[in-house]
């Protein structure tokens, strides 16, 4: 059984908690958050003991730490959690600076501590099985990538500076799916934003909707469709045509009851939004984590991290010059 | 090119004469109809003449008639044009009583004629996919069928007279599909029927919904799912179960938008009713029949319009007895 | 927090200690197998104690009892834990012998004891949602209802006897679940049945492909369509027609991936079994198990397995004598 | 009726012949074609005389043209109809240099015909319902369009030459149908290709794969994912997310069976190439044609072609300068 030392007990803190709870080799040993009360609560419930950050990073029982606090807080608890020799699953990003996430890297590779870093969708069942059909050569050769990713309702406009804008908080889980499906890094992005959803995100300084082009070495193509509003659920879908075909990864929907009456065949909306459509990548991504304590090498990385936030980066670059940025 | 005599310039007629008129080798020569001013209509459109009975009939130009006159008109056009060697094509039914259609097929039988009589849905291109992958073996022996069979409103209650009740009138299509899918007579049969759509329909001796159950010698089994009213449009889908598989054939939608909002994701109904779903099957039934003008023997004959009539007969009798009937 | 005894270690007692186990308001405290090895396996694996019968009748600390149990059993347990006061959720059936099932019950009547007999489609969410949208008129009146229910592949034939035969065994489930939708008791059931998929399943006496028809009292209808051999999955699907339209609850598939090429749009197949398929709906009925635990009246009682057994009977009796039995 | 003299009777020739012969309004009156035998084969199927260039347009008998010859005829037959005033059909494009496109629309303006240019897919009943769904305000402002156009199989690399590339051949009719959807002429278009189906279409100068972005002045973005290959059919698919949800218009299917087996559950392909596709739409243009012959404005016009080939030209050249192209 290994010990979890739970950082954050917020909506994503949670979402882990009943993972770690359930899963056979792991339980919720610790919680440790400023939010006392938030903190008593998980704590109850999971018959945990509340740390401090020192306390959990001290203790020998603690064999690993899952990160889900706060933003700004994830490079420091990682590079602590590495001086001290736990295994780290981090929730994304690692920082919304790219220079501070390549120190915090550095300072992990010095201690060789095994890290994950949360990126859900690689662990989703559904792209997961068109990932898997792709190497199973079921549609030859990767030629061109649709990613279309809108979320069910926009953020508060405030939102957009502590997550560093669509690109880096939203785009960011799409750029790292580009890659992990293709399977190679792009050497070039093209980027057009607009708002059209809520002007208080653009006086912000923000965009809501954008398409990104991406290509690849072996001359595959890569687009990117984002909104922060759908005005049905959470789209989530992958269409990858390659030269034998076309592999189509649908939304999951609500429930897979029709309604055929005189307007039309109602059938039930995408799920609502992450919390539902990943629950079973949730699940996954922790067992790969369990995987990683016992020895298997994590397969999402730091280094897929700094990656998907080099892109968004870069894609911030294309779109505010009019021009593709050459990677 | 062949020239037709239609009789009847109702509904029906009028779908014949569109098909008539677009075939390259046949043309709409005649029209007769009691009715003048609709007869007047359609033999200006496509340049026909008007013609009773007796001069059609007598007409060595007339190869052959097609028959959409009213129902209790079929049996006598069929004879006294078999008299005068016009090739035959003739709506269902060709009489509501089945004594009076065994003379009427003996007088055919007698002149030689060839026949075809218009069980349109036998021509639908959808159902005639799920014979042909029957028959190439795609899901091994037919098992299983179920035939759904709506109409989208019901008629006025007074028609239930007219038309020899529900099952000689709307399940007798099915009750021909069910033999010409599994491709075996059945050995019994079995119906249910209540009325739960109008009252007025029951009052007048007759019922608007119904479900039967046949056996075949091979042990298959068929159900037919009868409604007058369906809510939603024209219901007509097939389902064949096999010992290696499933065959579905699905409705046909109005169009193949679909909207995704806050209520769903709803797509069009199906088809309205049967001028708009069995468009294409009036067309290859037509095309049929001018091969068999050049020929070739009819696949759709007298004998199944006969053997249809008999089954609608021996479900009116179980589902007045409470019993199933062996055939 | 509850302490269930869980009786039976198999495939079905395996699925419900997963959910007792995660429950946060229960735990697996005992269990009861005289297959030794299995039982500590998975009391090792829940830090469970092993009892006997009598040991966990007996002790105070066992709140509840989870009957998995052979189906041979099931009786005697309910009744032995009926005296003992446990609140009881068995397994379907309570008995193959209707008689014998009346026995029991009058005994869980006498003492007072609330139970919960698990026909697990009840819970399933997707039929919950027909019958929820039902409910609340979408559909208005319920007028034709079909329960199809495909087996992916026969049990070996010598499982007939054991099983008390399809009707009884895989039938019973679509019984249940007719009345469940429509919400009344059938007033009569004719049942057709043949011998498709496995000679020895019909030498043992058995069929494997069968139609039933039921009459509800306000004239609705629902038919079931059984096959021991889907060729495909699991084929679990509902079709509601009601006055104002259709209620359609597919099947749930294995991903919802679809690959385009040569030969066509392919998705992936229905779940593999009743374990993937209803994984939700056990879930689900635990959590109605808890509720009842904490007071609430249970909606899938004793009453209801004796029902659906009952009908089992009838329509054994239908295919019998070729008639329609009226209840 | 209006006397239809038809240029050209190859494969798109003949779709419109057959549609000029059905409708009530029109006749193929002439055909002119130096291939000889093409000519004389259509003339006898359709009871029409066989015409030169000059021959038909100098008959008073004849009211309008429709020019399906060689692309390089176009401009030279629009420009004689107009000066002998016949009413012009046009297939795209007009040519394939701008500026002897626009000195051939000055003379068709000079000479006030009416003409209408054959962009087919406005006139598709599914494109149609898509357009008709946003102008109701289904989904409110329209915010990002996504065209997906795929062919069924490469051309032969030589054909890149007379069609004057991909852009200027294939590429044009979707840029054409995000302007009729959006209903706003793009700000800028920035365009990305490849050569991924045939090297040999790579040495001839050409692309088979890419991907456009354009920008409207509301902020609406449409992009456009073009292939010379599917590997599965015509793949012909549009959708429109807006502020108040999506529209998806998907392939047409060459049936609607299923077939659910062992590997899955297996569609038919998306419709062969556009003779099947666009069946519905070129009756529909034709319709269009026959109004404009009644006096009605054309709706797609020399100035839409114009339009196209011009974006088409910009798209060639964001592709070779790697940078957006303002309009």
């Amino acid at each position: 059984m290994f010990n979890i030392a739970l950082f954050g007990v917020g909506r994503i803190g949670q979402v882990h908690a009943v993972n770690i709870a359930s899963h056979p080799e792991t339980c919720v040993y610790s919680v440790i958050d400023p939010y006392v009360e938030g903190a008593q609560k998980l704590a109850t419930k999971y018959n945990a003991v509340i740390q401090t950050v020192d306390e959990a990073l001290t203790d020998p029982n603690v064999h690993a730490v899952c990160i889900c606090s706060a933003t700004d807080t994830h490079a420091n608890l990682i590079e602590l959690a590495a001086q001290h020799g736990k295994v780290i699953f981090c929730e994304k990003p690692i920082d919304l600076d790219l220079s501070r996430v390549r120190d915090c890297l550095a300072a992990v590779n010095k201690y060789q501590v095994p890290m994950v870093v949360g990126f859900n969708r690689r662990f989703d069942p559904q792209f997961r099985a068109v990932k898997d059909q792709l190497n199973a050569g079921v549609v030859g050769q990767a030629e061109s990538l649709m990613i279309i990713s809108r979320d069910p309702t926009p953020p508060p406009a405030e939102y957009s500076k502590v997550s560093g804008g669509m690109f880096r908080d939203m785009t960011i889980h799409d750029l790292d799916m580009a890659r992990f499906i293709i399977g190679e890094n792009p050497v070039s992005i093209t980027a057009q934003g607009s708002c059209m959803v809520d002007p208080a995100i653009g006086e912000a300084g923000d965009i809501d909707t954008s398409v990104l082009v991406m290509n690849f070495p072996s001359g595959a193509m890569a687009t990117i469709h984002n909104s922060r509003r759908s005005g049905y659920g959470y789209d989530q879908r992958i269409e990858l045509h390659g030269s034998k075909g076309l592999l189509k990864a649908s939304n999951m929907k609500e429930n897979l009851v029709e309604h055929w009456g005189e307007t039309g065949c109602v059938a039930a909306k995408p799920q609502h939004f992450f919390l539902e459509r990943y629950q079973a990548a949730y699940v996954a991504e922790w067992q790969h984590f369990v995987d990683v304590l016992n020895g298997q090498t994590p397969n999402c990385t730091g280094a897929d991290g700094e990656y998907a936030l080099m892109l968004a980066d870069a894609a911030i670059e294309s779109m505010k010059t009019g021009k593709t940025v050459m990677l």
